[in-house]
């Protein structure tokens, strides 16, 4: 089995520090893992995105003799996701930062390890799409800057979302709290997080089309909900510069998507009354859901809340869920020192 | 002449520290000088507001043998204001105060004095409305906190401007850059500010009601608009915590108001960018206007600014405009020591 080449190159094992070495040229593959996200963290609607340590997707970019971009397998998603490299979102992100390389003719081939639950409000597309690109992108030398890397993973993720909005990839890829400002590139922020912040991600047995989730909502708000979720995801910002967790607790509010996105989840209101109940800071809809998260002052209370949660979408139908609880994740997506081990 | 309580009471000369002593209840009178606030800052519309260091207005609140809230005098508004306690935004929040500190019957007299110019959109009415209530409740004691000293500025603000928005009356009353966000009482977070962040408001000889300001403005907005003004309001205040100048000024961008009131200002375009062209971080309508402001990263960037809009501001056939430079205050409404004396 092949080594990995940056533990060849002085790496330790396990992971590797981001960025990778910008002169390793001798790789034959590359494997990376990108974790889970929690799109929009209730008060920042397409705005904010935060990274879990796990789970998370792994994406195996290998040299090919041949030309371009193909999809040699995929584990994990029982057989839905398409192998075809132009509709899968690991093989448009791949081939974008082929592009972007100014190598078209490279062969790259693909193995995708679906760690995270497909329509679930857990970023499994953003998670797939940004290991790809970096996987790739490592492999080809790792010429991309992270503001690139971004705008391929979200060229990835329009295919399976039809826009790409960068709640999932940019936490996906930077790690921690990020909040995306318009731009070209994305203003990416990374924002402060409390050492002890926590988050409860509960995955019931239900699945939502991102398609559908985007497809209730509002064209138009009015301008004073406009105003005062202005006001929460601002106050939110600072909270966690200030370390405030009872101001943070205040901010979670969410007027413009959950008003609509609740009816898509079994169970919402109990489950988020469930949080709330065991000291969460606030609970809400992961993403377009189903998924629902708690953030928490402590590993403990996100434990207490996962559970909770868990118990709530049971008495409401869903027996079953998946718990997830982790503190933030300060890294985002990492490559892995040895590509062909299979944990 | 009476010299003021709080100086005899220890306190230096000039300007005390807030909050007023408590147990100073021999008062007779007080005087408090409260600065002109930029509503909006740009990109925080009904959210964020800042406070210069000056001009402003004052309000001598004196304790009378009658019934009830009076107006004796109101200097520099040549007559225009009303006299009515029940009309005047001084008037109703000193009433306010009395009310909730219980003393429906106590007799207050007021004096206004406008350093302020009237429908200029700086905070003019918000800085009468903090002075009346800071004052009063002085003279009675010092009995209430300052988010309830806000509700009752709010409570003058809206009869004015018919609603209470308190972009203008938070900073005005804390000082500083102030971000308020929903809640019962009124959520104010006081952000941290670069000491070298510096101010130039500049005030054409136009007026703007504010009721005009509030009705060119859409009820409703795309629901991709409010995301994209999220994204930067959030981006601003991170940029305060962090210091970071640079994305400051990528954040100044207003896609709510700007878009209409930018019709209500003469020469509006040919101003912000001769703003800019002098390297201010941004620049745009203090509150709903006519007065313009620029945010610098110096003073002398600051007034390079103002003399910039003013001039351009003269080719609009708007001469004559009033500059005001000043970094952002670091506190809001303050008591003066010498309550009678008049500069």
């Amino acid at each position: 089995m092949w080594d990995g080449g940056l533990a060849q190159a002085g790496g330790p094992p396990g992971l590797t520090a981001w960025p990778p070495r910008p002169n390793v040229t001798a790789m034959e593959s590359v494997r990376v893992f990108a974790p889970a996200t929690v799109g929009n963290v209730i008060c920042g609607f397409d705005v904010l995105g935060l990274a879990l340590e796990q789970p998370g997707d792994e994406v195996i970019a290998r040299r090919s003799g041949g030309v371009g971009v193909i999809i040699t397998a995929i584990r994990g998603d029982e057989g839905r996701l398409p192998l075809d490299p132009g509709r899968n979102v690991a093989g448009v992100a791949a081939s974008a930062v082929v592009a972007r390389c100014g190598l078209a003719s490279e062969g790259i081939d693909l193995e995708i390890r679906k760690g995270l639950p497909l329509a679930a409000g857990m970023g499994g597309s953003a998670a797939s799409a940004v290991a790809a690109a970096v996987a790739t992108d490592a492999l080809l030398g790792s010429k991309l800057d992270k503001p690139t890397l971004l705008a391929c993973a979200l060229e990835g993720e329009r295919v399976a979302a039809g826009e790409g909005h960068p709640d999932n990839a940019a936490p996906c890829l930077y790690g921690g709290i990020a909040l995306s400002r318009p731009g070209n590139p994305i203003d990416v922020i990374q924002l402060p997080v409390p050492s002890s912040l926590a988050v409860a991600l509960v995955h019931p047995p239900h699945e939502t089309l991102t398609e559908r989730g985007r497809a209730v909502l509002p064209e138009r708000v009015a301008l004073h909900t406009a105003v005062a979720q202005m006001a929460d995801v601002s106050a939110f910002v600072s909270a966690l510069h200030a370390g405030d967790m009872d101001l943070l607790g205040r901010t979670l509010v969410d007027r413009l998507a959950e008003p609509v996105r609740r009816f898509l989840v079994p169970g919402f209101e109990a489950v988020r009354e469930a949080a709330l109940a065991v000291n969460a800071l606030g609970a809400g809809i992961s993403g377009s859901g189903p998924s629902m998260f708690a953030l928490c002052r402590t590993l403990e209370d996100a434990r207490s809340a996962a559970s909770a949660m868990a118990g709530a979408f049971a008495a409401a139908g869903l027996e079953g869920a998946d718990c997830h609880v982790s503190t933030v994740a300060s890294e985002g997506a990492q490559i892995l020192a040895d590509p062909e081990h299979v944990p």
